[in-house]
């Protein structure tokens, strides 16, 4: 499918890798250890695969120089293989967007401003006064409210919603004042944004999204949220208003933190995990709860509603059994 | 509403139920038992509601033989009341939607092929080389991406978004390289899927929807997933990346699985539950922590952070009551 | 930005506060207490922020009669300051949303009832016999399926779905029959619902959202839920189909309710809880595991599935020291 193959030796003196076996083998796709033939280059990072690598029928295969016996196929042997995976993929990739310019049923304000080589699908709705970077993909049916400020090279998935008001209300009187929205959204470049991720405008100052933030899919970002650069985030994942997050932080599938917390660099939070007080220190943080069978989780979490009469029985215990020791 | 009423007798014939009491009585819409008067069908499916089918004004009730004897109102007697209720209100219903061909606010690529008797809403995104089978309906807002794959009666709600591309991604010194989704979407017949929920094309292979799977609302599914024939989930669910499902599961609202996980035929997962290893045998699994009144949750919750060492504190116990016994 | 400044004694009087300090002093934005100069109105509704008053630059903050000694810059003091501060921004918003009309890239049935002083914006899709009151603000790339009832003030932010089919199936020998969804959506005056978030239509009879309710982003409400007057939800909430939720309560993020319970008035429920059962009791509910480190995770986790046999223990224990005291 692509335009042309590429020897082995071509790809590793363009991505900086070396050959062990025959260099001249060509290959023009990406495929899976299993999926993988003739033309197909395929990745080894994980030694969990091992029995594929022995088995694969790929015309090579991209790994690290600790696991060059594991396969006898061609091989490019690389420190990172799962990144030169990435760009071997990037430059074989026959699908690659190209830059189509804005899609004729898009509706972008007049006083929007776009950067050059964008590609702005269908049915995207960009507001007044919104500024987005060059090499822009925003894919159809994605929403920008006005005054969103948008870096370089951001790619935006289908129905992500940037810059809608944040969740500012004020009881008066067993009702709700809506608080205005006055701040924006501030995106770094090279963002990725899933589909259907909704990133609240600031409630007086902006909400600000780092450099190299990856957002997957159906992700809430709250109003005045801060995400240091080169965070990524699984589905589902929600921030509420006002959080820090640091940078190179990673989150789960699903975990979220609360309000007005402050997250430190290089935290990685598990799946399902809520963050319910500031983390001031790198480290790996969860709390989910571990499933059972249902009938087993009956039993045991009947329990959780009296851990605290449990804990008293024990130190009862403890004390009538010292009692008796003396005695 | 609707065109015009059936008779008990003429319902019992087409959907292969029987009468007791009045075959002649019409209907022409369905209700519920509370809620019904003349010309309406109601039915009983759980017991719990007995006392409403003892009090209702429905013209008509579905029933099991069972429960024959709970109302006094003609009946319309099948041994799975609710699916015969769900043919009938099918039959009834007044609203059902009519094939209106492409909506002139559509973009369908050139290149995609839509099977005959579709009905695609306005703003619905169709991009190159799609197929999407006969009888499908599409409702407005949707996105379909390049070359997914859809079968037959396919239903897809508002905002729902097919084939973004996966959370693919490499670390490279302190950034991630986007790893290109070059798999699509393939999507059996007979499958529903919920309003703004995404599901996203495979990185190398497809991400695979089997037949007759319901999906509810703002459900997410990572890339590689493959989920088995008429599997269905509630809203909010999250299945990562690469994960496998069987066949004739039931997920409850914002229940997950994590990636590359294993789950097999006839499982149920509760709602709010996380899967964090694979699941080999069929049953109903659970792990969502109970809640309580706040103030509760406060001293037992407390708990949790030191159940080793509670843990450690009766193996102690049991063994200074042992060396007692002994002394 | 905004079109004229008004002085501490105009904006006392407007919005019933009184003025400590130059009455004269002339406003026209609001901002944070920190990042507030010249010209600028801040506001400190939490005495956690106390350092940052007494420093300010603002021109003037609105506070609470108790802390009008934490500040000595002119001051609009009310007894709620939060609710007058978004009194005053409102009014002070340059950006405040104008009625605009039904943008030309809307679409909207022939046969939909649209108030007067709507805003519709592009690429909206209203269905049949739709019915909204004045004042509507409606976002970009929304969907209101056919019959769809909406009241007077209400905002819908980008991407929301109004009105799609309730997950409404029935187990038919393995596979699932879907059972349509004929009643429709009934939503209040002055609701706001937040990007990407879906209301579902009723099976039978109508999903209601009561007046004054405020929900946040990514929420999912499913069909026939009643939600009371004047609760508020914040982000990725999932409420399942049936449920009743009473009036003036508020859910914290993701939280949950199952099906067919009843929540009672004034309950809370904060973040990532899920309730299981219904609540007759006005109070404040929690049901979320707290976190910790992984390693700590680790160890105190996996006794959650042995608690049981824990508690055998503890019982086993007081057993045997009570016939020892006894011997």
């Amino acid at each position: 499918m692509s335009a042309r193959a590429y020897t082995l030796a071509e790809l590793a003196e363009r991505f900086d890798a070396r050959v062990e076996g025959d260099a001249q083998v060509a290959v023009q796709r990406v495929a899976t250890l299993g999926g993988a033939g003739a033309g197909d280059i395929a990745f080894l990072a994980n030694p969990k695969y091992k029995a594929e690598a022995a088995a694969t029928q790929a015309a090579a295969v991209i790994l690290a120089p600790g696991h060059v016996g594991l396969t006898t196929r061609p091989r490019l042997v690389h420190a990172n293989p799962y990144a030169c995976f990435a760009r071997v993929a990037a430059f074989l990739n026959p699908h690659a967007p190209q830059a189509q310019g804005i899609d004729a049923h898009a509706s972008v304000s007049a006083s929007a401003r776009i950067g050059k080589h964008a590609s702005i699908g269908a049915f995207v709705a960009i507001g007044d006064d919104v500024e987005i970077g060059e090499n822009a993909l925003i894919y159809p049916n994605v929403t920008i409210y006005p005054r969103v400020r948008i870096g370089k090279n951001v790619i935006i998935h289908a129905g992500a919603v940037i810059g809608a008001d944040g969740f500012g209300i004020a009881p008066d009187e067993g009702r709700w004042l809506k608080i205005p929205q006055t701040g924006t959204v501030v995106i770094g470049d090279d963002v990725e944004i899933g589909a259907n991720t909704t990133i609240d405008r600031g409630a007086i100052e902006n909400t600000v999204i780092g450099q190299g933030v990856k957002l997957d899919n159906q992700i809430q970002i709250g109003h005045n949220v801060i995400i240091g650069d080169h965070t990524v985030m699984a589905g589902c994942v929600g921030i509420a208003g006002s959080a820090t997050i640091g940078a190179h932080c990673q989150f789960g599938g699903s975990s979220s933190v609360l309000g007005h917390l402050t997250v430190a660099d290089h935290v990685a939070v598990t799946a399902n995990t809520m963050i319910t007080r500031s983390i001031l220190k790198s480290g790996t943080y969860t709390g989910s709860f571990p499933y059972s069978a249902n009938a087993d989780w009956l039993k045991n979490a009947a329990h959780l509603r009296s851990l605290d009469a449990m804990h008293e029985r024990i130190r009862t215990l403890e004390r009538r059994l010292s009692a008796l020791d003396k005695s």
